[in-house]
């Protein structure tokens, strides 16, 4: 086991009417002028902003608005939101949506009191060393940014995708998360999150650091409610304890507890990136269709952890043949995949013809020659996932 | 899955040669003047006490010291503490220790800035408001005291050993975590550790609400691990991972993410509360007489989620006869406790004639007539538990 740092100080507030609670939060915080960040209509048409905004009246907080971030945001909602923020002196932020909402508004808490361009903390220019509070309220349970240091921003001008991680500034105060906003969650994006937040744990476990057992069992106890729970919620997607036990998967998949004392990989996500800045996928889609190819380029590679996931976290029966192991593992994932709606080939995922090559090439220009840690990828070993990906069985 | 709210904002530092880190983090965390709490002389001897203060020193921060904490530690201590940190005008907690000392610390964190007796917080009569802030170098990972915002102090006056429970005011700010501290450990004080740490699972996991899937897979799985890890430690001492797979599972433990949206129970620990104040018999050790003597009881009047520990914790092969599996997976339960040089009856214990009459008046005196959630105890089935831990087949 590595030594590590863990430090997760978010007041998680979970269950139902907890949003009632927003504005007492952000007063516990010492927040007096909010900037409420939100994307499209769904918050309104639903009743939960005004709700929210109900909760800060009465806690006597300020507000202003900043709406439409879209999904894979993009910087010049940042900009506007730290032009809007400076100009209105606001002092907290209170992102209410998912993890494009959430991880907009870090960039703007960020971005507030810092004098030079936010995207220098993107390209590792500079390092945040002060941001404005963070407060939110969840609406989709993916991609563990209420709980989580990091933010993923796409530069427009150039198709960057960048992933920012930092280890307590852009941590958020508190998280308020009621399973009843899910509800009405289309399919396909309860799906993608739940291949999201199981894609944070396998970030984490897929590691050579050995003798990490508590933290194996954590991730794969989890990753074992996650499918149980996202087979129930796929089909009744008013569950409530469905809906809860994924939301607070979400959290515990990425606040960082599923990593400790490991090595972590992240190749995944970084594949990942380039597809979803090229082809403007859902990043949860893209997901389920890199993370079992990679994985079957592990089942060659580093077969060890891949036999582990295989029998323990989809009991596969043990058995001296580790690859073979590995394979019915990845087996049962895909068709786990397949079952809640995911793709798990570029093809499936809308892509026919996609540029390997410009992927390729995007990826190690933003990432570095090698990528990941696990096995690290050189440019011929992630074009073969990424063919892996679109089909090939060639290798 | 109930509401909740979880809140563990205490900094982990975790690893090889962690504690030179702890004057930086008394800083950190702006104090200036610290109460270093101690126990016997094992910090003393093994040198961490003085690597401890040369750490302060080089940070600027002043200390003075308090030791002779004793294990099941009392109120004059804290009483002591309290005066020695008042009249130093200390602003910070710096327990070195296990269980005992960072509770003695709480204490006197609690008890320095109030008016009143310290020993209201713990009879209920007043709620601590706010606290000097503590940090924690742990050595004996077992009672999670490290993680927790709980303190456990007996009046030697009257034999009362009480529990305080905050939320927030007495979590520690950080806590730095060296395995290598505790290579050293007995073999009954490990063991001890490793059971104290599974029963803080256990009363959480034993509850009655439903759809728990994510917090029960979390308990089962650390569960899994400590068993597997203990083993290993019990062997070799001086095993880094094992030592340190079982000090993570320690916070894991009693940091409240293995007890997430359940109704928790608490009884086997008030139980065990009434035996070491009268008998003064290590905690963890009275607990591994204790919690097979409640669940043996359970097998009878609440089987369900006796027979799912057994099923997923100790690999019980499921059957319909539930009974049976529970019994399977409690007699596994107490192999395992043996194994590892644990008693599983009071005359193990070295309690020949228990007074059982006492112990039970005792627990319904404090802790009313009715104690626990899973299956609420009355006097008469307190008197059976304690009668079964006592040997006794008759139930």
């Amino acid at each position: 086991m590595n030594n590590f740092m863990f430090y997760s100080p978010t007041e998680f507030v979970f269950g139902k009417d907890t949003e009632l609670q927003t504005g007492a939060l952000v007063k516990k915080f010492h927040g007096t002028k909010a900037l409420i960040v939100y994307g499209g209509g769904s918050v309104v048409k639903s009743g939960l902003l005004n709700k929210v905004k109900q909760s800060l009246d009465e806690a006597g907080i300020a507000h202003i608005e900043l709406g439409g971030i879209q999904p894979n945001p993009t910087d010049p909602k940042v900009y506007e939101g730290i032009e809007l923020g400076r100009r209105e002196n606001v002092d907290f932020l209170l992102p209410v949506g998912g993890g494009s909402v959430i991880d907009t508004a870090k960039a703007i808490a960020a971005g507030i009191p810092y004098e030079g361009d936010f995207w220098d903390f993107f390209i590792g220019k500079a390092i945040p060393q002060a941001a404005l509070r963070i407060g939110v309220v969840l609406t989709i349970p993916a991609a563990g940014s209420e709980g989580s240091g990091n933010s993923v921003i796409t530069k427009v001008n150039g198709l960057k995708k960048l992933s920012l991680r930092t280890p307590e500034v852009l941590r958020p105060a508190f998280a308020v998360m009621n399973p009843e906003v899910t509800y009405t969650l289309p399919a396909w994006q309860t799906a993608s999150g739940v291949t999201d937040m199981m894609a944070h744990i396998m970030e984490r476990y897929f590691t050579n650091t050995t003798d990490t057992e508590v933290t194996d069992r954590l991730g794969e106890g989890t990753l074992k409610a996650i499918i149980k729970e996202a087979r129930i919620v796929m089909k009744e997607p008013h569950n409530y304890d469905a809906r809860a036990n994924i939301m607070w998967a979400g959290t515990i998949a990425h606040n960082g507890i599923c990593g400790t004392g490991c090595e972590e990989d992240w190749a995944s996500h970084f594949m990942e990136h380039e597809i979803s800045a090229l082809y403007d996928v859902t990043h949860g889609a893209g997901l389920a269709v890199i993370f079992p190819a990679w994985l079957t380029y592990m089942a060659d590679h580093n077969v060890g952890k891949v036999a582990q996931f295989a029998e323990r976290v989809w009991d596969v029966p043990s058995s001296a043949d580790l690859k073979a192991v590995a394979l019915e593992g990845i087996a049962r994932f895909k068709a786990f995949l397949h079952e809640i709606g995911m793709p798990v080939t570029l093809k499936e995922l809308g892509i026919e013809h996609p540029d390997i090559d410009l992927l390729v090439a995007h990826l190690h220009e933003n990432k570095g020659e090698l990528v990941g840690n696990y096995v690290r990828l050189d440019r011929q070993a992630s074009r073969t996932i990424y063919e892996i990906a679109n089909g090939s069985t060639n290798f």
